[in-house]
């Protein structure tokens, strides 16, 4: 095992994924060091591009700056590369939503086959908590080994940029030079700014993760997007009481605001289904405690209501982190106080560019990766554009929910009418086809067929293309990303090409199998 | 609920699904019915094709003929649509190794999180059957449903039918005549021909569903392809002990022989790991019983072993079914005794055509589904070809284990140097990183992190395209539908394309972000 000194250059050291662990281990828990190097010193202090921030948007832009011959230096106060996904956000989710799904199964066949009584004592969010906490360093650890020894980039990290001018910035006591900025230092929760969210037993997704130090038994969600739909799916799973509050009719605003109507209905329903109280039209207006959290005052279409709790999580939005930089730099930004940013992520300073969740929504990771990547093209002269309006998106309750493309509605808008394949076939009750069984939902199919999942694929009958698929289901969000892809395509993808496909069957979609079924109809009709 | 006769003629009756399922099951437990007709009688007795056969080759064939304009009639023994899959081949398989990662899981994690101590009594490999047995009408019913209501197609199930030439089938009591016949009538489990293959306790596939009646406790499975590797890995889960006996080295020959020599070997490593006894080069020579089966005899590489046994899973092959044809039709055989087909499944007889399993491997529902339409088509007087020398593959462990393309070896052999995108990282120890973990991983990742999978992406560096992607996890079975299509575009896929595609992170592959991470790069490397 390498011993690192403090401030250690690690530059050329070769590190292993089981080193850097124990390093980036001491380095959290406060024991050691400061400041990480690895930097190639022999080639002096000025780069073509700095990226503040190495989450997913600065190593990616780096990783590709560096493929185009460019020198990039990344600087992240955190100990590891890879920002707050692995750290707060879309992994330790990932872990809560796997657990969610299994321990719902549970409740769900609880006294059939192998599954005992559902003992909601038998789970336990802190545990989870405490797992994620425990083990987080093994991703961190990946990432540095990966950035230093696969991709060739430097950084510092476990260290406070502060950027000086337009081509400055300071790190443990060193200043970098750079021909360009690329900003990418993330977001956090934003706080709703009602009375009593700093009392202790109220949370958001980051500090829930750093903090939790007790077992919540009553918990309110604050929030209708997918913040507060993931985490009250994965509460309410462990068996807990879970009311979720929104302002509007949950997942309608915010990220997801384009699900289609019946996917939506699904997933909704399935959430009601599973004991999740949910206020729409409701806004929490005071967190009441005496020194601890002890409920939420929440007014509905229907009067106050007192909530009691002993746990509150905040889903109410994000934004912008730019405390390293907003001082030094007179740069624009949009009304939501996110950093202004056109197709090619320039900022109004020229060679100052932004990317990431410190430009807006979405929060997502191809987002960050890809305007990071973005950033780096321009900046070594290539023509590069990112456009992030057609996208596809997901979800998850206990289900993955995953979309891409127009809902039945914006389709039947816009191509007046439209040919639908859905699952269960339109206008049956769930419980009496065990299809979409699939992948992931085989013991649905032979126990409780009307929780296997949605399905439905929307073609315009003119030009016989695919236009929106939407889904609930287990493994077919991998699959979306692909179909986005071939959709996207100035041919887009008709419904006789996607039936001329290889189904792996069982596939978590149908669509490739039912669109076979219609391929060849002179006149496309729904089914 | 409509009442039927017997030899009901149905058509037009708008059965639902529910409907449907009693009118299977009654006929199933031999209580009612005899022929089931959906036909309409005023177009009288003549076609443009029939198909023998109402599997999936027969069913989507009918569909296609029908949205051409023809008029296609499917005959059927069963009384349902869909064939040997939802019967008792790739539906109860699905069901069975979905069951085998839920246990697979619980050994696994037992004592951690919420899993109690694995109990080997909690599950039952009969039970299993029996839920399979009593439920899978279900899905029966829903293609009946399917197939009168969405697809129009007219159809006899519930009867032999008898090819009298090759214009004419006989089934219940009417001669049918047509243009055209399409054979489709399936394939059945090949017995090894040894001594003891009858005695009580020796199954194979369909048996296993069809008529256990016991719960085995110590198992045998003679054969190293996929369904040895699936029904092991099932069966070992339960907690049994079970030993697979494979003439050759698992999964080198058979259907996946093109397997990826790492792939092959982190899912061999991981059967083994998971307590499954694999005899490899080894020869079962004879199954001994004293009126039901007591063990397998077996000749091994360093001598002969008696292997003790309640229950033999026979997994040596698949068989032509061809009993409703055979006398009457002077048909070419291939050497395997599979009806000889060309690319357009023309017979050497004129009008005669053959689809689905009868026609050979592989025994996967893409084959079967297009190889009808192909045969629909043609009839039809379309110019269709399929082939299906290049397809993407897929097995169960207690993994998904999907492929396409080339593997390693092959593209070295073709191409020379190739770069590689892999997790975990050549050469590292899978418990060293958590990596690829992902949906459907995320438990183990956090836990035992040496589980989490194994990924390859095998890429051309001259044409920048990716020949081969290699995987074992969860949730990306479905994905390598749309990738393989990507990839056997005249284009192909190249690294740059799929980096810039929009992944959903956590995706089940990391093909998307590993690509981006080496785009640009001017000298592909491997990482």
């Amino acid at each position: 095992m390498t011993v690192l000194r403090r401030h250690p250059d690690v530059h050329g050291a070769g590190l292993s994924i089981v080193e850097w662990r124990a390093i980036i281990d001491s380095a959290y828990s406060g024991a050691g060091h400061g400041a990480i190097r690895n930097v190639d010193e022999a080639r002096g202090g000025h780069f073509d591009a700095i990226f503040v921030g190495g989450g997913s948007a600065g190593r990616f832009g780096a990783a590709v700056l560096r493929s185009l011959g460019g020198r990039a230096l990344v600087l992240e106060r955190w100990p590891f590369l890879g920002g707050s996904c692995p750290h707060q956000a879309c992994v330790p989710h990932h872990l809560f939503s796997e657990a969610a799904r299994e321990l719902d199964q549970w409740q769900a066949l609880q006294g059939r086959l192998w599954f005992p009584p559902f003992d909601p004592a038998a789970a336990s969010i802190l545990e989870l908590v405490q797992l994620f906490r425990a083990q987080r360093s093994g991703p961190h650890a990946h990432m540095n080994w990966q950035s230093a020894d696969q991709l060739g980039i430097e950084f510092v990290v476990n260290t406070e940029a502060e950027v000086l001018d337009t081509r400055t910035v300071r790190a443990a006591g060193r200043a970098y030079t750079a021909d360009a900025l690329v900003l990418a230092t993330g977001s956090r929760a934003a706080l709703p700014g009602i009375e009593g969210e700093g009392l202790p037993g109220v949370f958001d997704y980051a500090s829930l993760v750093e903090d939790l130090d007790y077992e919540p038994r009553r918990i309110v969600v604050i929030g209708g997007s997918k913040v507060a739909v993931e985490y009250g799916s994965f509460f309410r799973a462990v068996g807990r009481p879970t009311t979720i509050v929104s302002r509007s009719a949950l997942l309608t605003s915010g990220g997801p605001a384009r699900m289609d109507a019946d996917l939506r209905q699904f997933v909704v329903d399935g959430m009601r289904t599973r004991g999740i109280d949910v206020l729409e039209h409701s806004v929490a207006t005071r967190i009441v405690g005496d020194g601890r959290v002890q409920g939420v005052e929440v007014l509905t279409p229907s009067g106050t209501q007192f909530l009691e709790a002993d746990f509150v999580l905040l889903g109410t939005g994000e934004e912008a982190v730019t405390d390293s930089f907003a001082d030094a730099l007179p740069l624009r930004y949009d009304p939501r106080g996110f950093v202004a940013v056109d197709d090619r992520m320039r900022t109004n300073l020229d060679g100052v560019y932004a990317a990431g969740d410190v430009i807006g929504p979405p929060m997502e990771m191809f987002k960050s990766r890809r305007s990071g990547t973005t950033a780096a093209r321009t900046i070594m002269g290539l023509d590069a554009e990112f456009h992030y309006q057609d996208i596809p998106d997901f979800l998850h309750t206990t289900y993955e929910v995953t979309w891409a493309g127009l809902t039945e509605d914006e389709a039947r808008a816009r191509f007046g009418d439209v040919a639908t394949i859905q699952l269960p076939p339109r206008g049956m009750s769930p419980g009496d086809t065990p299809l979409p069984m699939a992948e992931g939902s085989m013991l649905y199919g032979f126990t409780l067929p009307e929780r296997t999942g949605f399905q439905k694929c929307v073609i315009d009958p003119g030009s016989r293309k695919v236009v929106g698929i939407h889904h609930a289901g287990y493994g077919a969000k991998t699959a979306f990303q692909y179909l986005h892809h071939l959709m996207s395509r100035p041919a887009g993808l008709t419904i006789d090409e996607l039936g001329d496909m290889n189904e792996l069957y069982i596939s978590s979609d149908y669509f490739v199998g039912y669109a076979r079924l219609r391929a060849n109809q002179a006149t496309l009709t729904s089914m």
